[in-house]
């Protein structure tokens, strides 16, 4: 891990913050407007594309150029940009800084008018986050990790630490999924009704907003499948800092996306991960 | 249909946003608290009932008691309450007014922390909907019919009036539904899948809030079957006033529950009924 000043973080975390408020003045007056919804998978898969999404993208991508130029980009739409080698420090080597970006995480919640979507912010530092940020700007709620804790501020701006609950058991638990499609078939789904039989109640359609409930200590288990990296970067590590545990289905870094396990409590993640590697 | 007048209707009305005032500031301090979910269901069926959800119903059945002792109640806890026969008209017939309550609407987002639930307050004349009103007191969200228009009012306090949109067909709609196991199986899961199978985009859980957004026009179609009376009275007015069509899957009424099926775009509305009565 590099190592940086408190100050030097104190200032990345600043301007994750700063991202999020630009990016929410530039989408939330798309909210529940009537939207042009590009189609842009080939197959006719839906897969929306707002204007709001690229807009939101274009000015988070030109605030870092300017704050971070050495840093390299990560989003959505725009694909990955690396950083500008050597253009702030005495070294010629490229920043090991990555921000990994989904501007509208739940593009179907906002497509739809349902507040549960959200703006996903991530340092990265090679494979390790720094920290995450996640903005519903119509909420007015933000939720966002430090290097060591999780914290959430509501539309009455008081800050909150965030913390996980405990469950002892996968019956006791409330499982939360974006959506049953989400599964390939095959091992996938199998793996994932194999949790959704035991659990005590399952509801669908959460996207990112969901994850940081969890991380609130509302909701247990999150299982999916099929993540890009700009899914999930940035809330492995409110997740995670918040007492849970955010990983891939073998128990591996999921930083990456694929098949993703989170669960609030660290004990019956473990046991999970037995569950769905067992036959 | 019970002849009132102009001054009588406003009277009513305001009495419903009073109710759904007073109804919010009891659940607020509930929501997203560690709650005792106590499990009202005798065989293990999963079935929440908060603090929350019985303490706004006594607040609004004693609200009522007090406005209209001569109004029937009927609500999710609480059951059916007469009202008293001549208590204030001239006449010892008892009124044909019923309010129709449900202070939480959506206890499995309530629980999870999302903020897709509602307190809905519907008063029918028989089986006639007189208004219905849709209360979301998180995000200060409300949704409500007068006797000929719907309207929203979000948390800059500004009234807008709902209308919904066209839809040409099935395959350029999206389609909401709660939850994939509302479907009894059958004939039931087979209309459901039929829909599904054709429509642009689907997506589960969001119970009263979907309907509301249906009528505001982000939302095409919603399917759903095992609702009673109390989740949709309310509901009716406000989808139907704003211009689509809401009905049982046969084209009638859908005042007491059962399987529903909401339309923004009327003729389309119409051309579903048929592909669900097809063999």
């Amino acid at each position: 891990v590099t190592k940086i000043s408190r100050s030097e973080f104190v200032d990345l975390l600043d301007c994750a913050h700063d991202l999020a408020d630009r990016s929410g003045q530039v989408i939330l007056p798309h909210f529940r407007k009537a939207l042009q919804v590009d189609n842009k998978a080939e197959a006719g898969k839906f897969d929306p594309v707002t204007i709001a999404d690229r807009a939101a993208e274009r000015v988070i991508l030109k605030a870092l150029k300017v704050s971070y130029p050495e840093h390299a980009i990560e989003g959505e739409e725009f694909g990955t940009q690396m950083g500008q080698p050597g253009k702030k420090g005495s070294t010629d080597i490229a920043s090991p800084f990555r921000w990994v970006i989904d501007p509208i995480d739940g593009t179907r919640s906002f497509i739809m008018g349902l507040p549960t979507w959200g703006t996903l912010i991530g340092l990265m530092d090679g494979d390790i986050p720094v920290f995450g940020l996640m903005d519903q700007p119509y909420t007015q709620e933000r939720f966002w990790s430090t290097d060591k804790a999780s914290f959430f501020r509501g539309p009455d701006g008081r800050e909150k630490r965030l913390k996980t609950r405990s469950c002892a058991s996968l019956a006791e638990a409330t499982l939360s999924t974006t959506h049953p499609d989400l599964f390939a078939g095959g091992a996938e789904a199998k793996g994932f009704q194999k949790l959704r039989a035991k659990a005590k109640t399952t509801r669908y359609g959460g996207d990112c907003y969901a994850y940081c409930l969890l991380a609130a200590g509302h909701i247990d288990i999150i299982i999916e499948a099929g993540l890009k990296a700009y899914d999930v970067a940035a809330l492995i590590p409110i997740v995670e800092r918040a007492g849970g545990a955010m990983t891939s289905w073998t128990g591996t870094s999921c930083a990456h996306g694929g098949r993703v396990l989170a669960c609030g409590d660290r004990n019956l993640h473990a046991a999970l991960l037995l569950e769905l590697g067992s036959k």
